[in-house]
């Protein structure tokens, strides 16, 4: 059996008591750490907790060695560990295939991910748009496709999860030319990059899919022992120190009613310039005023 | 302190570690239980294994009498337990700002809920739109607002979860109007029943939101041990036996990747159908075709 566990957001007690169960019954356990992090809980932690050696799996080992993950997984049960949920921000769908092509079965233990926990800022789920991821640009690299997605979810009204890139044993060009393997420290976007690069894009673009003004949430840590949440404008946290990471970040929708933005003001510096920025902001998008037909004489 | 403590999809064993460490320290334990139910646990079930007495809380208890939950939780520990996570489908925000009016410091313990764990039928959680709830049409009550939200949603290529009613607690019209507290046995909304509400309220629009072959997803009992999903056209899962409750329903949008359709293919009764279903329901909201601009002569 292959089971795909979910480990939630920050500690290593944020496992189902299911899933621990699982755990504990399987002959290897694998840690897939390239796309999140447990924030609260290292390597060790988790070994100790689970009476198991735990194994780091890297995008490559996950993405080309999935046969070493699925080694006798038909025979004994092994355990692929995902920060958040397994259908979460990245999906293991792939992984889900190759099992079930080698006839292995496959239960999945699902937990909280950032995708549903994102709810505790406030903000209803139920009016959340399509997710957008935002990476680091590079001095050549500075993709903007997300701001179109933006655009359409703030046109019918929708908030947008941006999931902040997170850098985990990369190499650095010139090591990978010379073929080193040496890697570079991890690196993690902040909440005030973020708010940095959608500033650098709207100048570019310049289509009002948000302003410098527009609303939004910076998250920090969340789900962790020391999460916080912080409200403002996209110039505002372009400033903000959000701390260790991980960040994210929403941008508000039109779609805001008055209990979510009451919550919201626990989160602001001044709720007084929130609220009137909320409340400029929702003229963007806004729907034409309905006018009565014109009757017909007769 | 008061703890709002996700339960997770199912089982009793799908709270975490941290949430039983919680209960365990509580003087009281609500149990939240008219949005959604725990499938494969009852009431006693779930008293044994906490070794605490659980208090249902139904609707009005919790909107009209927090009061009596928040009770004497800057002295003691309470917990309110949430089938899914407690900031899913239904927000508990305004218990948590009643607390915090009170000085009642609150955690929150996240976990699955359906928000989340529908990415295990393979779409990617990252494309799917505003969520829509779909209730139960009476013969004087059939609302269609939801309409325009999946219009809207699949004008831009997005998927649709569609929530199901669920009626628990209820009374009937007479018994209210008599002042008899007799209630309803519980209703769930089927597969079948929503995609026939789909068909009623297309026919009636008739603006091609989506059509009777627009591909679905059909999600029964998920994160139970009977999970299942069927994937099919709106037409043929209004025909769908899915079994024991509870049931959701994932309308497609046009941004579908190859690997998620070959996932989706699984849970069809014919592979070839349903592939060119998705590619005939893709010819909606279809971007037109990019044309090169004219080059202007010299």
């Amino acid at each position: 059996m292959l089971y795909l566990i979910g480990l939630g957001l920050s500690y290593k007690s944020d496992i189902t008591v299911r899933g621990l169960e699982a755990v504990k019954n399987c002959t290897r356990v694998y840690l897939e750490h390239y796309t999140s992090i447990l924030m609260a809980a290292s390597k060790e932690e988790l070994e100790e907790f689970y009476g198991k050696e735990v194994i780091l799996a890297d995008r490559e080992l996950v993405e080309s060695g999935s046969a070493d993950i699925l080694r006798d997984a038909d025979k004994e049960n092994v355990a692929f560990l995902v920060v958040g949920d397994p259908f979460g921000a990245t999906t293991h769908t792939d992984l889900v295939l190759r099992a079930k092509k080698d006839k292995i079965p496959v239960e999945v233990i699902h937990n909280a991910s950032v995708m549903n926990a994102v709810g505790s800022c406030g903000l209803q789920l139920y009016n959340f748009g399509q997710t957008i991821s935002m990476v680091f640009f590079t001095d050549s690299w500075r993709p903007d496709s997300w701001y179109d997605k933006v655009m359409e979810n703030r046109k019918i009204g929708l908030h947008t999860l941006v999931l902040l890139d997170i850098k985990v044993k990369e190499q650095s060009l010139e090591n990978m030319a010379r073929g080193r393997l040496i890697y570079e420290p991890p690196r993690y976007m902040s909440i005030a990059q973020c708010c940095q690069q959608l500033l650098e894009i709207e100048e570019l673009r310049a289509e009002k899919a948000y302003t410098a003004d527009t609303p939004v949430v910076g998250i920090s840590r969340l789900g962790s022992p020391t999460q916080s949440f912080k409200a403002g404008t996209i110039k505002e946290l372009a400033e903000y120190d959000a701390g260790e990471p991980l960040h994210s970040l929403v941008i508000l929708g039109r779609q805001s009613h008055e209990l979510e933005l009451e919550y919201l003001l626990e989160f602001t510096d001044n709720k007084e310039k929130f609220k009137n920025d909320v409340i400029a902001d929702q003229e963007y998008f806004k729907p034409a005023p309905w006018v009565p037909p014109v009757e017909e004489e007769d």
